[in-house]
């Protein structure tokens, strides 16, 4: 791969800007980050869906009601929230690695091509971060999701303490 | 938040008696516990399901066969069979922080409000932890669940290896 | 437990071969395993599915399209895939705990036996690594999987570094 090292100038060759990483709406938090020891943080990011202004950017099951490629964007709405929520925390600069990434796609019963919607996700973590993007991951269908979205996707990363406290 | 730290004295204030840790039913375990250097461990607890004497505390799908008020009692239910994970694994007290919650509510086609039903977990967590209680989640409906209980969770957590030896 | 404590002699004891670790298909990778200081790594491994030539051993919703004993063959069929990554990423030997199992059952809204399914996984990993493969779970159900499959499993673990650097 090659491309731009820094996450924020690739996010500008890209043509992306980060969302203001959204609020969690109860007690539970958007991150959570604890130090592992040697210098590294584990960082926990929560389940993120696609809202603009509050509404959902789509609503329904994918691909009656919410076709492919429309769910393949919510997808990559999806990873520009757990960006922006990596940004506010740690400093996209500072992920080592993105290691796991859940994404549930609500759709119909028959809907067989989870792995293509959730690429929405995978593809833009991996365009942003390098190889530090590069995840395991496991996409799955559910029935319902909150708020009636089509997509929902939350990840754990590792993330270099030294760094974060240099750019913050 | 202004409570005590104790989570024993905070289950005390809040009126609440920890269940028996239920037994895993297989080959896997309640809980693992890995050393992370540094005087941390890992936790990790299975996924808990509401039951009273081995009978599911409510069956069935939410809205129409749970209501959304029982669905959040059976999650506070759960979140209590978690802590009493974590009290007999590595004690609440060593509990520096949990880091993700997963809630799975089984529900009808066009339910949303799986956060609503989820903050049954996250509230207690946050009650009896104080902010070593709260965690990142991912909220999920799903169409069904083992014994036809509407939640399951399950969570990872970091623990101090210190205060669990003092404890034990 | 009395058995075998070499991986690769209990699979031969087994009467199993591990399969050709299947290659991710996407950006995403099948295995991700990061230093986690201490001489361990953390690894994470995406959901697999059981495929024969790139074609689903098994399709459908358990129990009415796929039996409930077929759902067990696939539980430990995708087992068998997971354990082949963690022998090309870090070697079976070295893997020191399962912390964490995933298990998806695509089943009916009124199926409830996921955990019997997800015992096909679970069982398998514990014959073949011992008390190392003995790990936490949550199983639940959903209505669809990619690839129409009736079970993908995915899973977290410890391993030892040293071990690694030995075997390889």
């Amino acid at each position: 791969m090659t491309q731009t090292t820094d996450p924020t100038a690739r996010l500008r060759e890209l043509g992306l800007t980060l969302p203001s990483p959204p609020a969690a709406v109860a007690t539970y938090l958007p991150v959570v980050v604890v130090p592992l020891g040697g210098g590294r943080l584990q960082v926990s990011v929560s389940g993120q869906v696609a809202l603009r202004d509050g509404v959902p950017l789509h609503r329904g099951r994918v691909p009656d009601q919410v076709s492919v490629e429309e769910a393949v964007e919510n997808a990559r709405a999806c990873g520009l929230n757990l960006l922006a929520q990596l940004e506010r925390s740690v400093g996209l600069a500072s992920v080592e690695r993105i290691t796991q990434l859940s994404v549930f796609v609500r759709c119909a019963d028959d809907f067989e091509q989870q792995p293509q919607v959730a690429n929405g996700t995978s593809d833009l973590l991996a365009d942003v971060l390098g190889e530090a993007g590069r995840h395991t991951r496991a996409a799955v269908g559910v029935n319902a999701l909150p708020f009636g979205v089509p997509v929902e996707a939350s990840l754990t990363a590792i993330a270099r303490e030294r760094e974060r406290a240099a750019a913050h």
